[in-house]
């Protein structure tokens, strides 16, 4: 390791090196119980350019030391920058950090992975283009790691892996791919159009540990003529199936077309819903004001079906729907905020952490309410608050319960775990997969994907080994192990 | 190989094979001069069940044989069912035709590849579903063989690659992968949430030789209540930029939300439109009446700063738009047919064929006057008619130059493949990339691929030395061969 430690240094210059106790106490999980000794690694390395990433990968090969890379590492509720594997080097690529082109006509931004979702909006509103990009709930993680992470963002284009277009990506080999169009140099249609000539690999490299992305195309969207932030409120515990019910047509057919959230009395708080309902939804609308004034009408009239709902909204000029209005209306205008991070100090206290424990069930009112009703038990029964957040596409709903918890008290951080682990198989039982993952975890969750006798883990180790035969790249991530480690 | 006949009718049934010369003949590249000796098949075998295909490529490795699938072979302009190397087995998925479940409240369908686009046609409508499939222009081929092939229809749906949510894929070595949730035995998200749990594959199965997709889920959009095909005519050649420029915000911002299709005067013959101009689109407008209205209106004002130019459309309620109409009103809604065809028909006579030479521009005015500029002026050189469709998307555009010609006429014949070969290198020389290739110019299109001295290339090849080490899937595909045939 520590010829390893001096060939970085050689590479990437001395200060690209980090190893103090301090510098590495702070790349560890941020909301995990500090006296658990865990997830810890024994460097960090910061390239600054795609051939430094390159020499980081040839260094690894040639020390068989193990890394794990994050674009800025802020994917908190899941392990922040820390590696699954104890005495991994750290990739950091905070300092690959520049918003390479952002193209107005076209509506697509070309990013390194250091680049924030608060970097990206400035480079994009500083030159005065008319485009708004889709941000999650916090505004300080990468643009690049989010997407692949599979993280949402809440405007029409809050599925944020599939708002990618055409990637680069350093190799466990030190090779350096780019995929679709890009795959052509001199190509003029890498951000534009999604697949290239012959298989597109770009899932791959999304969860996953067979490649580091260092450029990344995202797809970002026109600024509208008129931007409507609306919400739905209805007042018993029993009306979250007919929500659900009334959503879905309005999605699959456009009227709302991005990704509304529902919550409880508590997420309605997060969303700074005045006088919430027992269930609470948001919604946005986006377009010419005619077209926007008639898709409200729908809306109104599909939930008005609902006796005791609410519909409401707020109509704003697109050019200034970023200036103000509370977290719910800016964050649906791609406008990056950190108020969830505020929520999480006024539940957890100074040292509030929290995990997020995150299922995918059909939106459908009976899928809904059974994933719902079963959680809501489980949470109980191990006296975690639940209080979920859900995350409506067209088909299918993402449901994240935050388990917020003082990091500094012992029992109840370990209440949240133990309760992650049961809810793990809970929800596998009824049919249900997790989308995203903490690292205490990822085995577990990769387990519960057990088709044919886990075909899916066998044809990610083929992947791995051809891949990587060394094992370099993040060993255990998404439960996939190279040969060295299994 | 007489061994592996042998085993195949074995294993299949004796009716599964087939080795005349006469059946042989019906699967060559049906748009060849008859007396071109290539592409031929030594014996077409058709499985007619999951176990079955395992079956076929078990013995295809004990034995060393090539095999080269196709779900239904009507990928005409690009080569039917032919295999790219001579003496290859030809697994035909025709058998496995079983649309498997419709869903209409969360509007999907899970099929097999051989499944046309007439059959989930039927199956929808059959049942009274409020469902529309997304066709391209001929119905006659494979729901799944389109999709793999990154085919395009003419809905919002029409990206088929980007509309599929999860697949069932046989490996090279037998086994039976699922992607996306499916990776989860008894997941309820396996059709509606597009990724699981890890990286995803599924973009590695389209269009390439990595494995035998045995079912995969497609995404149906809901029946409008309003459905409106309309129309844009400019007067002049020099019309076609400020048509691009007009369109690409409709696009953008989902005013226009389907896949328009421009052509010109024999274009505009194709989609059945009256009275053409020199450049003509089709679009459509979907959903509640007023939406459509407020679109329409939009529309109009958009392409009125063009002079000369009309818009014009026809509204038709939801349920009544499979009736009747022009084949443009038909295939914009969905509802399969076979019109093009006669088209070809009519132009290259009773043996008429065609070869489909489909570069991609991003959808400004500059790129597509360029590139329609650059490949008109070859096509006159070569004496072969210019008549493109352009299908657009919000950031790019497909543009497809059907070369239509006599099968029967060698000269004639061979001027369309002379073109295409002289095409692929000048458009890359442009900056722009096919989409997708005949077989006979797969390596040449692969070529142009060649970022980082082909770092694509070797991508691929590690990939199909680690899943199909014997190279028995469909080698040469996309040009991607196997350690034993480079």
């Amino acid at each position: 390791m520590n010829a390893a430690i001096a060939a970085f240094a050689d590479a990437l210059g001395p200060d690209a090196v980090l190893t103090s106790e301090r510098d590495l106490r702070e790349h560890r999980d941020p909301y995990s119980y500090a006296g658990w000794d865990e997830f810890t690694a024994s460097a960090v390395v910061l390239p600054a350019t795609v051939e430094q990433v390159q020499a980081v990968v040839r260094i690894a090969n040639a020390h068989r030391v193990r890394l794990w890379t994050f674009s800025q590492g802020r994917n908190n509720a899941y392990g922040g920058p820390a590696p699954r594997v104890s005495g991994s080097v750290l990739v950091s690529l905070r300092r690959m950090n520049r918003v390479l082109e952002v193209n107005e006509e076209l509506a697509y931004a070309l990013v390194e992975p250091g680049v924030r979702f608060f970097d990206l909006h400035e480079a994009v509103r500083s030159v005065g283009h008319k485009l708004w990009i889709s941000v999650p709930d916090v505004g300080w993680g990468s643009v690049v790691g989010n997407a692949l992470d599979h993280g949402w963002g809440f405007t029409p284009y809050g599925d944020h892996a599939t708002s990618q277009c055409g990637m680069e990506v350093v190799l466990a080999n030190g090779d350096v791919l780019r995929t679709g169009m890009g795959a052509m140099s001199g190509s003029r249609t890498w951000q534009v159009h999604r697949r290239g000539f012959g298989p597109s690999p770009d899932g791959l490299f999304m969860q996953s540990n067979f490649g580091i992305v260092t450029k990344m195309g995202v797809w970002l969207m026109p600024q509208p003529e008129c931007y409507l932030p609306g919400w739905v409120r209805v007042r018993d515990e029993a009306d979250l199936g007919p929500l659900v019910d009334a959503l879905r047509p309005l999605l699959l057919d456009g009227t709302i077309p991005n990704k509304p959230l529902i919550g409880g009395p508590a997420g309605a708080n997060a969303m700074e819903m005045a006088d919430p309902g027992r269930w609470n939804m948001r919604f946005a609308l986006y377009g010419p004001e005619a077209v926007v004034d008639a898709q409200l009408e729908d809306v109104r009239a599909a939930f008005s079906r609902i006796p005791g709902a609410t519909v409401g909204g707020t109509k704003y000029a697109g050019d200034e729907a970023a200036a103000a209005g509370p977290a719910g209306d800016r964050v649906q205008a791609g406008v990056p905020g950190m108020d969830i991070l505020e929520l999480v100090r006024r539940r957890g206290g100074e040292h509030g952490g929290h995990l997020d424990f995150s299922p995918v069930c059909p939106l459908t009112a009976r899928d809904v309410t059974a994933l719902c009703g079963l959680m809501r038990s489980l949470a109980d029964r191990h006296g975690v608050a639940y209080s979920p957040g859900l995350i409506a596409s067209p088909r299918s709903l993402v449901h994240v319960l935050p388990m917020i918890f003082d990091t500094t008290d012992e029992a109840e951080t370990r209440r949240a775990y133990e309760l992650y682990e049961v809810l793990v198989t809970e929800v596998a039982r009824a049919g249900y997969g997790l989308y995203r993952a903490h690292l205490r975890f990822m085995d577990l969750v990769a387990e519960q994907y057990d088709f044919n006798d886990h075909a899916q883990r066998r044809f990610n180790q083929s992947l791995k080994d051809a891949l990587d035969p060394n094992g370099i790249l993040s060993p255990g991530k998404q439960g996939i192990w190279g040969r060295s480690t299994r």
